[in-house]
Formats: C-alpha cells, structure tokens, sequence
C-alpha cells in the first residue's frame, strides 16, 4: 500500500478522518505509525496528498489530511478483454487499475467459459476492492470503469464502436503481421485482448470490422496483465 | 499451459515420451486429449514441436513427438532485483522466464528484510517450478538464469561491471529525470530494479558507479512483474 486511500464522505470538515478496519490494521501492523508521522493520502476520483497521524488508538487512526496534489496522469487506454478465469481476474484487475487504464469491458468470447460470468470476483464489492489494490500500488486515486457484456456478438457490432471512439484501435492476436504502433499520448488507444488461446477467426472478423488492426506481440503468450503492461509500454 | 515441457532424458530414441504425475494430469483433466490429437512441446534448453497421444492410460499419456522449431527469441535484457518478498517472488519469477529475460541476480537492498531470504520459494526445485510455469505459459523452453546474492555493496561493486558487459544499463527510480529510452534488439540491457519504495540514494549511488542510469517509470508506482514488462515494451 503506497497510497491510503480515503472515501470523499470520510474527510470531515476538520480535514480530519478517522480510519477503522482494514487501512487501520495495515497502518499499525504493517506501515507501524505513530502519532506526529505523515502518510500519503488520496480521495477516491479526487487529489492526493498528506495525512499527519494525530493518534492512533484501539478505536482508530485519526489523520488530519492535506490535499492538493493532483494523481498521476492517466494512460488514455481503454480495454475490452475476454472475460479471464476468476483466478486470473484477481490478478488482472489490481494490474489494470494500477496502469491508469481508463475502462475496461469485461466480454464473452468462444474461448471463454460461461462459469466465468457466475464468479463471486464480479460482485461489485469484490471488484471495487481489487481496483483498490491497485489503486493503492500505484499512488493513483481515479478508479477505471469496469462493465460486463455476456453477450461478444452484440457489444462488439452495436455498441463498440461508440464506446471506442476516437481512439486507435488495436487486437493482438498471436497470427498478426503487424507490430504494435507507437501511438501519440494525447490519442486515446483501444485494445482488444482475448482469452487463452486468442480470439477465434469469427472474433477477429468482427473486431476488424468494427475498426480494430490485428498487431502481433511476438511469439510469446503472456498472462493478461503482462500482455496489458508490456502494449501500454510499447505504444506510449 | 500452452506447451508441455519436457526434460531431455524423458525423450526416448524412437521418439516417443511417457508423461506422468502433473503434466499427465494436466493434459487429461483440463486439456482433455485423446488419442490422435497434438499437443505443442518442447524440450527444456531446446527445441519446440508437436506431440501426438499415441494413448492415455492410467499409467501414463504417451506420446510421440516431432521437434525442429526454435523456441521464441530471447529478450536480450537481464535483471538485477531486489529481492521480492516470497508471496511476490511467486509471481515474479514465472513472470520473468514468460518473459524471456536472459538472467536475474536477487540482490539483497536496505529496503529487503532479510528473512526473505530465508524463504522455501528459493529452494532450487521450487524455483525450478515456478519457472516452468513461465515457460508453459509463453511456449519458451529456455529458463532464465537465476542467482542470488546476500549482499549488495560486494556484488554492485566486484562483480556486477562483469556481470552486465557491453550492455545498456539502467535503474528504474522514482526520482529520475530521464525516461526509459529506446534500445535496439540486438543491444543487450541490464535493469536494475528496486524493493517497493525504490533503491535509497547509498544503492543509486552504487549503480550510476557502476554504470547504471536513473530512469523514470513516471508517477505509478507498479509491482515488480508489471514493472518488468512495461519497460520491455519500452525499450524493444
């Protein structure tokens, strides 16, 4: 945790906020603060800044905070992925967050299990807690949007294309030619990652159609969060 | 698991392998192959092909195999770590070999608690493990070179010269100016990363001795397999 990170409803009009819980325990088990010492601080979707520990006791941590700073610039990537394995999903979710990925859509794809859609990580909690993580890693305080479409076929003919926009728009796809671009900072960029395995010929069909370029990352299959870091660092 | 590794020895002279304990597993329960179809595989330090079920008994999945393609190109980086805490190392080090990353030395930093290396994840056989997982996943049959070294002065200031040669070397550090530059392919690089929190100015000091550039990642702070994989974006 590199970042706490604080409900907009939890700074008082004293600039104080008493932590309990979770964030709590992690600053007196983990960070060891102690009255005086300053942490950093963010408001969720607002700036960031500094918490001076006024106490810590058995009820809570009471911080005065000090905001001002701006969080750290976004990515200006958007993502549609396939819908990972829940175990996957864990790990993909921190990752992107702590990225600056602006949103992403989690779709359905014939390489997909539809169990996956059943999974107790979509539950919006569940969720809200893994963007937190990596929220927290990356000192950032801009959650990204996070939507579920079970349906690939529909989302990607009538609705991706508004949702993609302006943006440059790329698929990696194991059989592509092309290299991932170099693309512009202020461009926003639109991947489409599939499952294990790719997207499927009638996938990549639709994708290509809907304005998408297939663009190889090589010849290695890498885990999503790998493959979503390893672009972002290619194209900026 | 996107390739069935196998070792060397496993490969009889009619060609033919008998697979047994987790790989067997694997192939029956979640790739459910029957006889006739072909698994890609690959022999450990060598090549890559295919495998056809010749049958599946309870004793065994018996294949026989076909070799001749060359496994992925290498990344040409190498990475000298700060050790990672256990629960991170599990991730980071199949994360590297899916990677491709030639090498990685486990430095001991101001910011690494010692007990980390006292941990079971560093005995060889664990290690082993973990890097084959990063092998399966990127279809790769050539493991990174693993070592690990306790201290950090001693080895930044006798051996690492040596250790990284003619290549490009450079420290990823908070407070750098410079961003991660451009490296052509066939240029060897060297990174030197640091613990959560960074390297604290006495090892940055070391590094730019010993040849290493600060360079910035810019304002998010990301865990180390990210990390990793978006400065090979970067440079390549």
């Amino acid at each position: 945790m590199n970042l706490l990170l604080l409900a907009p409803a939890e700074v008082r009009d004293d600039g104080t906020v008493l932590l309990t819980g979770r964030r709590h325990e992690h600053a007196r088990a983990v960070l060891r603060v102690q009255a005086g010492e300053t942490m950093r601080v963010g408001v969720r979707g607002g700036k960031c800044g500094t918490g001076e520990v006024l106490s810590e006791r058995a009820e809570g941590l009471l911080l005065r905070v000090t905001l001002g700073a701006e969080p750290p610039p976004r990515s200006g990537v958007s993502l549609v992925l396939a819908m990972p394995r829940p175990k996957a999903l864990r790990r993909v979710v921190p990752a992107v967050a702590s990225l600056g990925i602006d949103r992403v859509v989690l779709v359905n794809a014939a390489r997909v299990e539809k169990s996956y859609f059943d999974s107790k990580v979509l539950a919006p909690a569940f969720l809200d807690g893994l963007v937190d993580l990596g929220l927290e890693q990356a000192r950032d305080t801009r959650p990204p949007r996070l939507e579920v479409r079970e349906r690939f076929r529909p989302f990607v003919e009538d609705e991706l294309d508004g949702w993609a926009g302006a943006s440059v728009r790329l698929a990696p796809h194991p059989a592509a030619l092309a290299a991932v671009p170099r693309v512009a900072a202020e461009r926003p960029v639109t991947l489409a990652l599939g499952p294990d395995g790719g997207w499927v010929p009638f996938e990549v069909d639709l994708l290509e159609r809907a304005g998408f370029t297939p663009v190889s990352l090589g010849a290695r299959v890498l885990r999503v969060e790998v493959a979503v870091s390893y672009v972002l660092g290619r194209i900026r």
